[in-house]
């Protein structure tokens, strides 16, 4: 019996044709001696009857199939009465009278309900994955997810892009994330390393005068997972000689633009807003800004500088500031609901949280009576207070201040309502600083790597003020999310050079360190500069998820374990003996299960 | 200076035009104070020229440039005199007269020639990869692999399949090859595996639903390397549920037409031959044979059965097998020249190759006298032996004949100019056996692996003769290669069921080693079943090349090292620490460099 259509193409186009159909029985109902099957495949669901009138035998093997039960159909397509056409079903306006069954595969009752929105611990779902995968939902992530790779690839392919695979058993690098590592069977002793990215192949690939790479690469980073990370997540990586950064982001906004009609029918406006760094931590307190609304952060130093509250006064005066977040119609919350805020803000290294309240006519709360009535006015102008408003302020280092009114303007946007979900407000984070102090070790480190390079006019305060520096640096944001970032790198010597004795590097700590890449720089390295794009993520953001594990077949828990696999787990003592190790185990045998 | 074309672009329809390029000086030369620059990128190359006459300062700026620099430049493109017109040159009718130049990058002189067929040690290569990567021929092989991915890719896409990317953090498998392993941060004492392949997920996802996968896939296999072996390998991956075996393996041939068309312009007719494994095995020897041309082998048991060649008729005896290749022309070869076969058989387990000369219009040869002329005369009929030929025989077991009279074959085909090498030759070689006997564990094994279907037809074979059960098993072979193989799998349990016991594996033995497959199998599996292709090897015969490492950009050595990265290398200890691990040489710590 050999499939002609699947379920969810039919339509009354198909009225009167007799079809075979393959697929998994979602429901089966038995409505007075006549059999309703709801058949499931791919492409959706329709309903195919059994009945004693024209189903002969069919209708008896059919009495015996569950859900998940696998067959194959023959039968007419008919329009269904008028009462019975079900409105919710794409395929609701026809069934199909059958005369042939086959069951092909026979299933036990599954561990839960396979149709969406089910309720059911994560846990399980993982366990069975197999099962999970069946329900529409997954079953269109995942089809979302292989078209975006499709669109990506066409795109680039497009713009003479070549797709280049780099090997997954590489060296350890001394810098960045936790490497996984691989023992090597044939040199005793040594070890491969799991990539944490392409970088430093995609880079010799432009040396090698590859001009435009690609790939959709599986990377890997051992760390402690938070919620939206994974210990291998793909990015989509790209890397071009000769281009600059403005032709460069412009070529990643039109892909954009592909990607989003592609896939899901949202037009982008281009070109996407730009915003420097150090607007965006002004005046959203974060480098991945959710711009679509507004609610920022407003700087009032110089209201505050002299007034009578002590705490902003003394860390204005240690180089800190102060800022305020209007939460607009905020005003009227109660005490209470006000004092809720200070936990939250305190997780993001609020030492505390002063308000004011404009209630009344009047700017209300504990820190008013310290403010002169000028003082008060220049606020109420600077921050355009109203009626009902609430101001929240911080006031610490800028890096504090930042993130606590950058979380809790997050927090009140979304609590207000203010956040249009059915937006995709895509924004190019530029201008970043080249260097960062490190307090700790009493240097400079490269912000992103020390490849990136410095804006071209900024080179010269290499001499004087290195941290001053910006790089040609660019985050793509998109709804508060990083989906992307890169830069243009360094391949000049003597750009070279200067970083690294911005870093701290002598020329020997260097070369050991980037040996191998600073040789193949010596031999002809045009300019080159790239980006990466968070696969994972960016799906997830197309597929209107939250939870990055949605967006994967197989993911790994929060505490790295494939659940289906039972992976990772213990293998065989001899398997260990061929790679010339053993295990170093802190527990005891004794206390392990 | 903005690129405006690609030096391989230009032609005749370009001329006057204004052009700005960029790339790596390929050479230079100074012709009495007017330097001429072959000027290369990706696209090719096109001879620039400085002249006095136009080229102001860049002439002096271009006298300082060496090979391997990178520069932009800016001139007119103008028809070259006839007389220069270089015809090994696709850009050869039209030279640049540069008016702008800038120097991009210096370069040091590289330690080989950037041009193809340089001569030149493979291990330089590897180590200085990225100035390998730049000779044109390299450039088209990657260009060639990009673009085989593409047509993969698209064919896929237009017959419904999903690209589904599964993990390469899983678990050890216990059968099959080496697995490479990764220690457990999170969980002590616990290790990953890297897949040898997704066929697990790829079986999990049809249990999912997914219908239709394919991924291009890394595989890993940590194997004591053979020439056309590489410890990561790519391979197309694909599987299908409700499909029959003929309807893979016709769309499989239409995706292979469809490669051989967009990549290299081959026409490749279908359907492909298909031969059973018995016959490809008894005609050449071989389960992958190169079909180009016939010189096949002959059996001659009923002829020699009663010889007084005693080797011939204990063999016989004892259920083995004569068999002859008539290598035809080679009856004039010296005794030496026919002595040296000796060696080259025994390396595939001859024990002794006897031979028959027709020289003079006689079988001449050691082993001539002990044959009746009945049996020479049926010999002559059954070989179509003729002057000038020369008979190699082999007598041993069905296995030892076929591996050394197969590889004469292929020895003396290509010695004899048999084989046209601008030919693709396909085919399915199918009905492979599913068991084999294992003499030593006194048990069937599988051939493929326990989830390959056996004919249904065969079933019945379970109880009474399982060595002679077919499977559902393709190879696809292409000149001698195995391009692909795959096969439909087992998803109804008692099939299953059958299979385990014939493996003489208990029902317990069973789910330890499968368990949470077969737990899937239980939830209402399809029939399924799929192909791989091994993707690094199709590239490799698509590009002409004998060599797999030639159609990867960064390759691993034959001891699995990565010479340009260094890796495997020695790591810290406190990594090691980390992941509980501790290493366990075998040589003492002085012994190591």
């Amino acid at each position: 019996m050999k499939r002609t259509h699947h379920c969810g193409q039919l339509t009354t186009a198909h009225i009167g044709e007799t079809v075979t159909l393959n697929g998994w029985v979602q429901t089966r109902r038995d409505l007075g001696g006549v059999l309703f099957i709801d058949l499931r495949d791919r492409s959706g669901i329709v309903q195919v009857v059994f009945n004693p009138a024209y189903s002969g035998d069919a209708l008896k093997i059919a009495d015996r199939v569950r859900s998940e039960y696998v067959i194959a159909v023959t039968g007419k397509v008919v329009k269904r009465d008028a009462e019975t056409i079900n409105p919710n079903l794409p395929t609701g306006e026809i069934e199909v009278q059958i005369t042939e069954i086959e069951v092909l595969n026979a299933a036990k009752t599954p561990p839960f309900f396979i149709e969406d929105g089910v309720e059911v611990d994560e846990s399980l779902r993982l366990k069975y994955r197999y099962l999970d995968l069946r329900r529409p939902e997954m079953q269109k992530t995942l089809m979302l997810r292989s078209k975006a790779a499709k669109v990506f690839r066409d795109f680039l392919d497009g713009e003479g892009f070549m797709e280049v695979e780099t090997p997954i058993l590489t060296k350890s690098t001394p810098e960045g994330a936790r490497d996984y590592l691989v023992p090597s069977r044939v040199h005793e002793g040594e070890f491969f390393a799991l990539p944490q990215s392409p970088q430093i192949f995609k880079q010799l690939l432009m040396v090698g005068g590859v001009e435009r790479y690609y790939q959709i690469a599986r990377c890997f980073r051992d760390e402690d997972l938070r919620a939206d990370r994974q210990p291998e997540f793909t990015q989509v990586d790209i890397e071009t000689s000769f281009l600059t950064q403005d032709d460069l982001m412009s070529m990643m906004e039109q892909l954009m633009v592909r990607l989003f009609r592609e896939t899901i029918g949202v037009e982008l406006a281009t070109p996407f807003q730009r915003i420097t760094y150090a607007d965006a931590m002004g005046k959203y307190g974060s480098d991945k800004p959710d711009l679509r609304f507004g609610l920022e952060l407003i700087e009032v130093n110089d209201i505050v500088a002299n007034s009578g509250v002590k705490v902003f006064s003394s860390v204005i005066e240690k180089g800190g500031e102060v800022k305020v977040l209007n939460a607009k119609g905020c005003g009227t919350w109660s005490r209470k609901e006000i004092d809720d805020l200070g936990p939250y803000a305190a997780r993001y290294g609020a030492k505390g949280l002063a308000w004011i309240q404009v209630k009344d006519g009047e700017f209300k709360g504990p820190i008013v009576k310290f403010f002169t009535e000028q003082e008060i006015e220049a606020l109420k102008e600077r921050t355009g207070a109203e009626e009902g408003d609430l101001l929240l302020f911080s006031a610490d280092h800028k890096k504090v201040v930042a993130d606590v009114l950058g979380a809790l303007r997050l927090k009140i946007g979304k609590q207000l309502g203010l956040i249009d979900e059915s937006q995709f407000k895509f924004a190019w984070v530029v201008d970043f600083p080249l260097l960062g102090y490190d307090e700790e070790q009493k240097r400079y480190v490269a912000e992103h790597h020390p490849f990136t390079r410095p804006k071209d006019e900024d080179v010269a305060l290499f001499d004087t003020d290195p941290g001053q520096i910006k790089a040609q640096a660019y985050d793509l944001v998109l709804n508060g999310y990083e989906v992307g970032g890169g830069s243009m790198r360094i391949y000049k010597r003597d750009v070279q050079e200067k970083m690294f004795a911005a870093l701290g590097l002598s020329p020997e700590e260097a070369y050991e360190k980037f040996g191998f890449l600073l040789d193949a720089f010596e031999y002809g390295t045009p300019p080159h500069g790239g980006i990466a794009f968070g696969f994972d993520r960016l799906v997830m953001l197309l597929a209107g998820r939250t939870n990055l594990r949605e967006t994967i077949a197989f993911p790994k828990t929060a505490s790295a374990t494939d659940l289906l696999m039972d992976a990772p787990s213990e293998v065989d003592p001899s398997q260990l003996e061929q790679l010339h190790i053993k295990l170093a185990l802190k527990a005891a045998a004794g206390d392990k299960k």
